[in-house]
């Protein structure tokens, strides 16, 4: 595949316009209304929480995305409008016509995602006055939007690439928080001017959600309104095959789900888990989430302590099969534990000074079968339980 | 039931020595080598660890259990003895063998239990050394075999009632850290003078584990050395029926557990979360696991913040059968949602004022059903976090 990175995000593929602007749901007075915009008809597919209480916005979104077709999608951040009743209802559709209006298509043709604190309403006024704000400025604005949509993200997270056949995808996305996406992070939107049937382009990115943000997880907590949209306008006139636009996808998918790890709240190490020598994929992915979601070995990870029997318990605690008399676990690229065999304190200090660098690896091989995992997470930090004791937008 | 509150622990109930001395196995220099004897052949019943890597004296004495008879247990802190492969198994066997040798019994009617750091082997000179000691001053000493058992517990656990028909149950524990008991917290040990059969004694130390430490948790992490072990040795003469011995086992077990709660690593609540209108117990369970469990949950524990939307957003999480748009949650017993609508600032402002307690109780009702769970467990604070980067004893 000859894809070509580019600058931008969603507005890299043609025919894509977006705006983000401030409507004061945020106390800071940062930018949080958000609009994504086709100026044509586009295929729409889409990806959701798989949280039980469900916000607003993901319910209204979950049902227009199955009519398979859409002009966009509005989004603000500060307030999640979850927990929110049937009056959170009311305001995620008000949100659509809102926009529906300023844009002059119908509101049915409009999805709309929210994210930021749980259990308060919108305050509508502002944000009907914000989405008209955005809708005269529509533009190349994807930073812009990717601002509009961050809560205790420190950085907008923007990707893009360009296929030789004359085509783009293009992505933004916001993490930081309640993050162990369970079908999509908290907001990612992909676009592309490449022709794609609804149909196609849903599977291709529930495949590449499974992928990229559903093995990402920095606090385990799922959110309530996790959302991946992805749309495809038909703009640069070309017709990709299936996988192409997948990998596409995938490349897209990939970076933007790594931008949210290394921006986790308070994080200090991006840590990759990798588990090999699983009997199913099941099983590899469990261990994999086990370890990286063990409180103990992210404080480990924090202390660059190279405290491999953490992560060994964490896999006795998942379940999985595993020849647990025989594990063997590297951290940081030393191997500490060959077969079930401890390889000495020279190896932990080996191990241990290794840590000290921002990216750390864990892999553990369950020394049973073919299968292996990677799953992408963070340390777990004084500050993030400082960010959390105090979280205020 | 007509049980008295006593002072001491194991040595409480007639026929039972103790000791607890310093092998040199902690840095520290503090007590680490534990032994509690029956004077006479006693019932025997143990719940142990789920965690697939069970430590080598996990499996040496579940085996041993099953024989239903024992004259005692010798314990050490410091080292876990797990993940130490056939020398690990080698190693916790002679520690039965040198407890064996000093009191005149033979080795298989020893048990043996270990906690700390996990990984390493044990020091078997100074293991046999401390034993030796520690049989040659058996006494009444509950509270120096508790002292002897802790690691990062800040105060030694122990608990003891007494029944007006003559006999007694005590009880010695330990705790603080990688604690989400899955059939029994780190190290418990119960004793009592009346004489119970094995079969009846292992089936109420089941019942009474999974109400007692098995309702607990502190990180969501279960140990690879988890063991609770109950001696009957008859010697009060008292044949009391199996309901009043459960109830006494109960009473002592409810005490240790919540013991070990409130002494949980960097702790600053001791946090009750009750679920109600479940549809199962089952589902009351596992619910209020996902409360309890919820980093952000525990961090706005940390920050005496009323958000009750992490706390739906946890219960969204665990999937269970619920009126997610009917949710009734309190916090520090100030309702602030009711059947799904917010009860506004003024129940929050309250419930944060609440909050400012050291014992926070969380009350979830699903709306669905008759079923209640309770969870005990704790915040999660910037002290844990710092304790666990730079794990040492």
């Amino acid at each position: 595949m000859n894809l070509i990175g580019t600058t931008g995000g969603v507005c890299a593929p043609e025919g894509f316009l977006a705006a983000g602007v401030s409507a004061g749901l945020k106390r800071s007075g940062a930018a949080d209304v958000a609009l994504l915009v086709s100026a044509r008809p586009a295929s729409v597919a889409g990806v959701f929480t798989r949280n039980k209480v469900a916000a607003a916005p993901v319910r209204v979104s979950r049902e227009r995305v199955a009519a398979g077709a859409s002009r966009g999608v509005v989004i603000n951040s500060g307030c999640a409008n979850a927990c929110t009743g049937q009056q959170g209802l009311s305001d995620a559709v008000a949100m659509t016509e809102a926009a529906g209006d300023a844009l002059g298509v119908p509101a049915g043709e409009i999805l709309v995602c929210s994210t930021g604190l749980i259990g308060s309403f919108l305050p509508m006024d502002k944000v009907s006055a914000g989405i008209g704000r955005a809708a005269s400025m529509l533009g190349d604005h994807d930073q812009a939007a990717a601002q509009a949509i961050m809560t205790t993200d420190t950085v907008p997270k923007l990707a893009a690439v360009a296929h030789p056949g004359g085509w783009r995808v293009g992505g933004i996305a916001k993490g930081a928080g309640m993050i162990s996406p369970n079908m999509a992070t908290m907001l990612a939107f992909v676009t592309t001017d490449a022709e794609v049937e609804p149909a196609l382009l849903q599977a291709a990115l529930r495949r590449v959600a499974d992928k990229t943000f559903n093995s990402i997880t920095i606090d385990g907590d799922t959110s309530t309104n996790d959302t991946l949209l992805a749309f495809a306008n038909g703009a640069s006139g070309a017709r990709p095959d299936a996988g192409e636009v997948e990998a596409a996808l995938l490349a897209v998918c990939d970076s933007l789900s790594r931008q949210i790890v290394s921006d986790g709240e308070g994080v200090s190490k991006f840590v990759t888990v990798r588990v090999t020598g699983a009997a199913t994929e099941q099983d590899a992915v469990r261990a994999a989430r086990f370890i990286a979601e063990s409180t103990l070995v992210k404080t480990a990870l924090f202390g660059e302590d190279a405290n491999w029997g953490r992560v060994a318990a964490a896999v006795g605690n998942s379940g999985v099969h595993a020849r647990f008399d025989g594990l063997t676990i590297s951290m940081a690229g030393v191997q500490v534990l060959t077969g079930g065999a401890g390889e000495g304190m020279d190896a932990i200090e080996a191990a241990r000074a290794a840590m000290s660098r921002n990216e750390v690896t864990i892999e553990c091989d369950l020394g049973v079968g073919p299968s292996e995992a990677v799953i992408l997470t963070t340390d777990l930090t004084a500050d993030y339980v400082r960010l959390n004791a105090e979280y205020e937008l």
